[in-house]
């Protein structure tokens, strides 16, 4: 007889009742093959008396591992394992997930992309002090009222079943909401069918890259442009045609020139606090690029993901606004409104294309936090987010200069950028004897976290610069931030 | 001069500044080409008059303009329209979003997708009750708790920096607990770095998919199987091969002979309460499955949405927990343990796999809602959400009792049905002289909603069946259901 108590090993501790435990460990000494199909095993009370337990927990066990074929007990013959298991090898059973062991020549489950995302956060964590890429203060959003709101939706929750079974375009509320606030604030005149919810602005651009990338298209994007962009294009199997950002944004030149030799299948464009270098297209460029749109029929993702936040000046309107005979297809983001971690994004274009749009959604992730989604609208409905924004906008400012300032005062010449008129981040240019990963491993070691700023480097650019996200740091933050720049230099 | 009273209109009560509506408006008036580059306008004086607002608010439109490089004002020559600005023919200006008007041959952005899944839900809303496709009572689940530490976090939330440049695969005290939870319920041994955090077992399915599937590939899928999951294969240019599906699971001979003859790229399984028949996978095929599996080389999704309830016997283990040699990705849900607006999923595979999934992860949707990652990983950590399991189950085991007696009660031999041995919906097949589709029209017109079971059915097959959810069912709801069943007849 197999030595039973070594074999089966339990925990009276342990969350799974000891019968349960008992019958797994049955299990695997069948599946190891220890024991044949068609073989006697202990009576319940033999079997109790050698893993001293009570003799009803071997019986429930039994009954389990009955109730699933692996043992039979036949009248005056005793229990046996099953016949009618398939007979097996002895072999060593492992409880290892190993990778998939795929032949290394095909490959294909391996993405077209660099290490460089992965890469830039190996050794995170434990970070005193973040400059994040240019996220909002959660501390001052108005997160109790949201909570607040979402907790009263889970209390009346029978509509959750309702909910679940609703708008696979997101909530219809916030859509409703937001079809007002993007008229308010950015004239843009489109109605809650234009719109679909998506967990933030990323997955709104990779829904919409998906709808009008075939393997072989080609995309304009800025050089440099959002790298998370334009590894979905690439994704796609889209080839990247990359155009100059300068001061003023991208250049529309260079876009129709391409335009008129071969019109491209996309045009990426980040019109307010391009991604990473924080300039703004300007009103002119904005005009001729609504040109090119219409005379090239030149489809657009226009990501406008933080247009809400504006120091100077009130913002140029969106190319969503004006007349684009449909081109233009509007990202937007509710996330750097108002918390990181709360991510609702939007994508606003045709109604036939939201239908698409939807169809591609639900099948990358069904549907959101509906309760959270109808809390958000809440909080639009009521004017809520309207007076956090204002008041965010404020206090951002203050902490934009300060920030500035602070930069100036710390790096002097080593470091070159220009104050960004809106946004949440400053782009900071580092000279060549300061390499930013260098910084950022200093600075990581006096537990302050910045990204290294390979993320924005192509083969070709290496632009030894970074973004510095100002608004989530107050004031005694700022001088800490300070201190540890001082520190390492 | 032109009529800008009439033309610029603007509403004290909206919440952009009315400087801003009147710069917005002379924008526009620009755009349409009724005032040509160059030309004057009226000075702020005289504009103020005309609109009968403030001339500081005139002013303020001015500056906001002239910042923009709309207009220009030269010493002693007043405002002029900016000369810069391309000129543009007179045309209508309409705030519409249209469809992208794409050449209707191209048709790229249309998904190989019917039509099935938005018209299932055409005309959902203001249901007073709901059969879901199976979903949990999310008045039972410990969301007061689940909030509280939601709320935590989000207090002491400088760490919301920390976190969000935090780990990629998503909440590591999230991930440490799942693996111990794993171990204790389904002896899977894994570590935290085998996890992926994801949206919902959906998006698992999806990233899974995707790193797995080229165009041109073969899956073995069970019919009928997860529709969302057969869109997916789809979606990334699979062939689908469908097998039989009877009361004991997928047949797995079939899948036997069909790797015999040539082996296809990927099985997608279901072995407890398949979706959408119910149905468990026997122990007897599960270890032939097994020795298919490590024969072939096949890879394997195991999709096990919702093991954790089981009402007659404890569950078979599930593949992932035996010795695969690392062919099964093994995926899950949180979601379907406590409600279906919180959604969290995950998936566990080789540390290689993961690497990548979670680059994927992150192409579509950078991160999830990280604090209510935390939130939930301190609910597995103090054992509440292990108690909360332990009630749903036996709660559900009797609701699932209940509503199948409601079943033979008001429909009798209209219907056929097995009680399930776990999940959270009975797989309903009514007879042919009553269709689904009229039924669920007429519980509609009652205010209940059901599925109209067009979802499951294919070209080939018309199931004329239904998923029924009755664990979110109360007592209450349960009879009005019967009472809406019985007045249908």
């Amino acid at each position: 007889m197999l030595p039973f108590d070594t074999l089966i090993s339990f925990d009276r501790k342990a969350a799974m009742p000891v019968y349960q435990q008992v019958a797994n460990g049955l299990i695997s000494i069948i599946r190891e093959g220890m024991i044949k199909p068609g073989a006697r095993i202990p009576s319940s009370r033999e079997m109790a008396r050698l893993l001293r337990v009570h003799r009803k927990t071997i019986v429930a066990a039994y009954e389990e591992l009955s109730a699933q074929d692996w043992i039979e007990s036949l009248p005056r013959k005793g229990v046996s394992v099953s016949v009618n298991l398939p007979q097996l090898k002895p072999r060593s059973f492992k409880h290892v997930v190993n990778p998939l062991a795929y032949d290394g020549s095909t490959g294909h489950f391996f993405m077209n992309t660099g290490d460089t995302v992965l890469a830039d956060v190996a050794a995170k964590k434990n970070y005193r002090l973040v400059l994040t890429d240019g996220f909002p203060d959660a501390r001052i959003a108005p997160v109790d009222t949201l909570l607040r709101h979402y907790r009263l939706f889970f209390k009346k929750t029978y509509p959750e079943g309702a909910i679940m079974h609703g708008d696979k375009e997101g909530s219809a509320n916030l859509r409703q909401a937001l079809a007002a606030f993007l008229a308010d604030t950015r004239a843009i005149h489109a109605g809650s069918s234009n719109l679909l919810i998506t967990r933030g602005a990323q997955m709104a651009i990779f829904i919409a890259a998906g709808l009008l990338l075939k393997p072989g298209a080609t995309v304009i994007v800025g050089e440099p442009s959002y790298t998370m962009a334009n590894m979905i294009f690439e994704h796609f199997g889209a080839r990247l045609i990359k155009v100059a950002v300068d001061e003023n944004g991208i250049d529309v030149d260079a876009i129709e020139k391409i335009c008129r030799k071969k019109k491209p299948d996309l045009l990426y464009v980040i019109p307010h606090h391009h991604h990473p270098t924080t300039v703004t297209l300007s009103a002119n460029r904005r005009m001729k690029l609504l040109d090119i749109i219409r005379n090239h029929k030149l489809p657009v993702i226009e990501d406008d993901y933080d247009y809400d936040f504006h120091y100077n000046q009130s913002p140029i309107l969106p190319l969503a606004s004006a007349d684009h005979n449909g081109y233009v297809l509007y990202i937007g983001s509710i996330t750097k409104s108002f918390a990181a971690s709360v991510r609702i994004g939007y994508l606003l274009a045709g109604r036939e294309l939201i239908a698409q749009a939807t169809k591609q959604r639900e099948m990358i992730d069904i549907r959101g936090d509906v309760l959270m989604e109808e809390a958000m609208a809440v909080l639009f409905k009521n004017g809520e987010m309207q007076k956090h924004l204002k008041k965010s906008v404020k206090l951002y400012a203050e902490r934009r200069d300060a920030f500035c300032n602070m930069l100036e005062k710390v790096w002097g010449n080593r470091v070159h950028f220009t104050k960004p008129a809106g946004g949440l981040s400053v782009w900071v240019q580092f000279d060549q004897k300061h390499k930013v990963a260098a910084i950022a491993r200093k600075a990581a070691a006096k537990g302050l976290y910045m990204a290294d700023g390979n993320f924005y480097n192509s083969d070709k650019i290496v632009y030894n610069s970074v973004r510095m996200g100002f608004a989530s740091l107050n004031k005694k933050e700022l001088d800490e931030v300070a201190a540890i720049f001082k520190s390492i230099q």
